[in-house]
């Protein structure tokens, strides 16, 4: 009845139904479940819930839903599995299959070569039409999945695709060199995959050759896989943007997340106690007038927005690629009187408010003014940070926050109070 | 000489060049480039740069690049155009084309409709291989892209999808139903694009036929469409989270980007004031004791952190669809749990630090406690406000931001300044 019930979910879907029950029901459901547990399931799943889903089956039954995969995906599954999980999966697979997963796992993690199916179907550069047909129609197994045939050179190195519509729509004796798409990349083995993606996102790729350090051909990587590495890659920065380890989930153990989210608070309590420490050093003014410890959380928290917002702009630019080396001082100019005009904006109610608020005209002038000061830095800090860090090697989108609130913080009650202290006092 | 050098380049890259120089180089290239211009370089160009170039091209030289385009893509271009820009390039399309355009036009913003192509290979559900196989080669013309060949019943509704590869590897005789593909999605007309994405990530689709209200087949939507909504998705939420109207592109003018970043600044102006105002109702205290106004921002800005970390998983996690109503009491009861400990582990080392600085070991306890409250209200905000947001039919990455920042600086100030007043003075 339960089977019944599940039989027409996808396997996406069922895997995302045992994601979001609890672990007890998580257990019943796949004993209930018992054989008929299906190999994409596996493959769907979180990594957290597919490790235990692995201890949680049979042996057997494991090994059957394993064999069902396509090599590229046992390579997803066991990749991040431990090493005992591992080996069970892989004496699970037939010889051949199994030799096809060891290969790709010695390719360096998040490479073109983990990504890749090596199943591809290739004609040699001088075929015509017919012949191709010819070999398609007489070839005892086809891949599941395929869009192009990939010409090569008698090296068997790549040189032009043909889309199998192409091929359909060309008359027999029609070269197959003249009907190849006029978009062509070639994939390097060892390329990162956020790299693959970009190129599938950019080019509109839809099925691209691997090749290795030889150039030979060794693989093909379909744009359904593309797409997924292109939304993880953005789910990283959306979560390393907001100081989340990336690979959180909500299945994860509430320990497990606990600990992933503690780092970047640590961080945090340091930035907070630098900018208590600048504070500090205005104790004596804000003793004389404490309508500025009232009002200094305002200038702060406006340059840590203003910051905020201009380095995710700066930090998704980068990782499309729209700021490069190339517009990189138009951009931060560009910022900086982004900043200045919004802090000039800003200033006028918020310095006419507070000289009302508290009938002193001069108070109005030094907030306005700090508050300019604190748009243009958090302008300036949000672009030119990122910058820095990417040139260095660092994921902007992981450290760039830190920094950039740090800065505004720091200015903005710097600000505030030293203008105070000089104006006022 | 600058034609040879472009030559080479992809029409998206030769648009991002465009997109990353000056306006005064823009026009200098364009003018340079002359009859040369093609239309796929139109399709890839951002709005604001886009519509530039349009006034730039000689009328002539716009109506061939436009010419060249696939309907889908005259479709993506024309409707963020202005009504004179839009005439022009209709204009300039053949009747035909432009009646598919038009008719495209009257599908809502953002739809399946908007997104699809109407060149759809079908045949009826009841052919074998060979019947389809011939079909094709003798068609006059075929798609620039397709994958399957969707079989239709006799009132064209759309039954199932057989790809290409399928078609080429079995035998004459097989009937076309027998080799359909087992996952098939149906997008209706006027699904909103975001939905669709979904579903081509969440299923692996590859093409999807779409119908209209009657459920008869009226056009094919293609991933690498579904790709670049899926991207855009991710890029308005990245943004929005941070307070950025989506938008927004670095080639934008200074005045346009400084009005898209203001409003969310102006909101922030007055919630900073609510800080402010809860900070005032203490006044006393602090005149009394400076050392709260050195420590009362670590309490908010731990808070804003916290907040943040807990909605952008929220957020994150509604757009997935990894947080349903099936399981959102369970991740409520998890944050609030991860605040706890959160909130309790970093208690000791602030508190007991505190302690010691100010020699005052009441003050410790004070902002320890403090600390645990406002991580604890964090949490349950950072989750709760998005789900309510979500119910509410407005996008939680465009205002949770503000509502859980204002929580968590107005309950971190009113906890640590109000325990002050009560244990402190
Ligand atoms: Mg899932
Ligand atoms: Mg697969
Ligand atoms: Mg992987
Ligand atoms: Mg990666
Ligand atoms: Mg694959
Ligand atoms: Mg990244
Ligand atoms: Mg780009
Ligand atoms: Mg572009
Ligand atoms: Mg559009
Ligand atoms: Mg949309
Ligand atoms: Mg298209
Ligand atoms: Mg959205
Ligand atoms: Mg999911």
């Amino acid at each position: 009845k339960l089977i019944d019930l599940m039989e027409p979910l996808h396997a996406a879907d069922i895997a995302d139904l045992l994601e979001q029950i609890n672990a007890y029901d998580r257990a019943r459901l796949i004993r209930l479940y018992g054989r008929e547990f299906d190999g994409e399931i596996l493959s769907e799943l979180d990594e957290g819930v597919r490790e235990e889903v692995i201890h949680l089956l049979h042996p057997q039954v494991l090994a059957e839903a394993v064999r069902e995969l396509d090599s590229d995906d046992v390579v997803d599954l066991v990749e991040d599995l431990e090493g005992p999980q591992q080996q069970a999966i892989l004496g699970a697979l037939e010889a051949s299959d199994r030799l096809a997963v060891q290969q790709a796992l010695t390719y360096p993690e998040n490479s073109a070569g983990r990504l890749m199916q090596r199943e591809v179907v290739f004609a040699p550069e001088h075929w015509n039409v017919g012949q191709a047909i010819d070999y398609l129609r007489s070839s005892e197994e086809l891949p599941e999945q395929f869009y192009h045939i990939v010409l090569v050179d008698p090296r068997m190195r790549p040189v032009a695709n043909v889309t199998l519509g192409k091929l359909m729509g060309s008359r027999r004796e029609v070269a197959l060199k003249d009907i190849a798409e006029e978009m062509f990349q070639i994939i390097p083995v060892d390329q990162d995959e956020a790299d693959v993606a970009y190129a599938f996102n950019q080019y509109h790729l839809i099925s691209a050759p691997v090749v290795d350090d030889d150039g030979r051909l060794v693989g093909v990587i379909t744009i359904d896989d593309a797409m997924i590495v292109l939304d993880e890659e953005n789910e990283e920065d959306i979560l390393r943007l907001a100081g989340v380890g990336e690979e959180s989930s909500l299945s994860d153990r509430v320990i497990d997340t606990t600990k992933r989210r503690i780092p970047w608070l640590v961080v945090n309590l340091g930035t907070a106690a630098l900018a208590a420490l600048v504070i500090a050093q205005f104790e004596q003014t804000i003793a004389v007038l404490v309508a500025l410890a009232v009002l200094m959380p305002i200038v702060a928290s406006m340059g840590g927005n203003a910051g905020t917002q201009s380095l995710t702009v700066a930090v998704r630019a980068l990782a499309t690629r729209d700021l490069t080396r190339a517009n990189a001082w138009r951009v931060i100019r560009r910022e900086m009187l982004v900043g200045l005009l919004n802090g000039l904006t800003l200033a006028i109610p918020l310095g006419v408010l507070t000289a009302l608020a508290f009938s002193t005209p001069l108070l109005g002038v030094v907030i306005g003014t700090a508050l300019v000061i604190n748009l243009f830095v958090a302008a300036l800090a949000g672009v030119v940070i990122p910058i820095l860090l990417d040139k260095l090697g660092v994921d902007p989108a992981l450290a760039s926050g830190v920094f950039v609130t740090t800065m505004t913080d720091v200015v903005g009650f710097f600000a505030f109070l030293g203008l105070a202290t000089v104006v006022l006092l």
